[in-house]
């Protein structure tokens, strides 16, 4: 359930009439690995599994997916994944801590990624003309945040910009891992794809779009500098401002 | 220094031109009691002594802005607090992991504000007319943003809706922990402020509200379902998409 409705006063020129709203659900979902709880994440139900294995993925607790034997729900709101090689959860809370998933981010995680990050020399470049009709198609595809005006979206695309697969969530964060884990079932990694997010490209998002080989990630707003510094040193293409037909390039090449 | 200049392609009807232009910075400051790191927060370098304050008090670390003695820089992008009393940095980190500042929550954690939000039982309504007032008033406040489009701004403003305090950073929370920090210097706890955000309000948000004693919380965009609910548990007024003279009262009331 991505939206909920509810009974809202609403306020026009002082004058309050009732309203019924649709209002973004938001509610935690645990990950465990085996009975280890790993992490809470507030999220929009919807696509956990999706967000579990994007999650896994886009934080190194996966390298593959396939190493991911399934999903089980354990309860409310609370996912059990089970893996094909022992992870070491101690390893990963404490680096979860330390780089997690949403804003709270290890001093040392730029060199983590440079660690971690499998190396793409040969990153494509996407063409211009194939960026500025990616929010178009972005939109169409979107459905909850139109009516409520509160969802993230994050959504990838070929570099021929063909729709493959869209998410939304009240965390900018799980959009892009529930995209991430949605595509990572038919290919990984996702080498020839483009990512595109609703709102500002932060270093998070550039980390685990790295983490996925993502070559491109293209953003409605604005990026940080450490996102432009991330994704330079990976060789990755960041743009921003994409919107009516024009956008900035941060670093890397647009065809 | 908040944000940075940058040379950056910008692509308009596919004719490249290089743009001067100013992108948001981000980088991590780490937290410390005693020698424990206990946060490591992406942020918008600025004003990190309110937002150490904030965060503090926001997460429940600290019950009282008394008691911090101190907050020294022990290196690049690293703060120690001194406090007055022994903090069980184990229980507090524990607690992070489970509850962290931004997007990473515990499941527990609505019990636990309920545990830890002093009750606050005659919480002033703020008007209307005060409240459509606040968003205008904030943007005039507001610098960066303006020329980056790359930050969220937070801003307390008394219940006639007199200016307080505005603080702007690429992390949602960040902002609200940083109005938080630096209002808290004057008066604790903040029961006859409202706070303004720029953007969405979150269960999280709600929660830094509460802890810090705030009425009401007003926001320019959509109130998640677990922000109105938090929010309806405590007596707080919510109001949200709050802009052109119009709002949308979620929970709680006004005057």
């Amino acid at each position: 359930m991505r939206s909920t409705e509810r009974d809202v006063v609403r306020f026009e020129d002082g004058t309050p009439s009732v309203l019924h709203d649709q209002v973004v659900v938001e509610e935690p979902l645990e990950l465990r690995i085996g009975e280890t709880p790993i992490a809470v994440v507030m999220r929009t139900p919807g696509d956990d599994a999706d967000l579990a294995l994007g999650f896994a993925l886009s934080e190194g607790i996966l390298i593959d997916p396939s190493e991911l034997e399934a999903v089980v729900e354990v309860g409310e709101n609370r996912l059990r994944l089970d893996t094909t090689r022992r992870i070491d959860v101690d390893r990963f809370r404490r680096n979860l801590y330390t780089s997690s998933s949403c804003g709270v981010c290890g001093k040392g995680s730029i060199d983590a990624v440079r660690i971690t990050v499998p190396e793409f020399p040969d990153r494509p470049a996407v063409e211009g003309t194939v960026l500025v009709k990616l929010p178009g198609r972005m939109r169409e595809r979107q459905a909850t945040f139109a009516r409520t005006g509160g969802l993230h979206a994050a959504a990838l695309f070929t570099m021929d910009g063909v729709f493959q697969v869209v998410r939304e969530d009240i965390g900018r964060h799980n959009a892009v891992d529930k995209v991430i884990g949605a595509a990572a079932r038919d290919a990984w990694p996702l080498t020839s794809l483009v990512l595109m997010v609703s709102g500002r490209i932060s270093f998070e998002i550039v980390q685990k779009a790295a983490m996925a080989g993502i070559p491109c990630v293209a953003g409605v707003s604005a990026a940080s500098s450490l996102a432009i510094e991330l994704g330079s040193e990976v060789g990755m293409t960041v743009v921003g401002f994409l919107r009516d037909g024009t956008f900035n390039l941060y670093t890397g090449r647009v065809g």
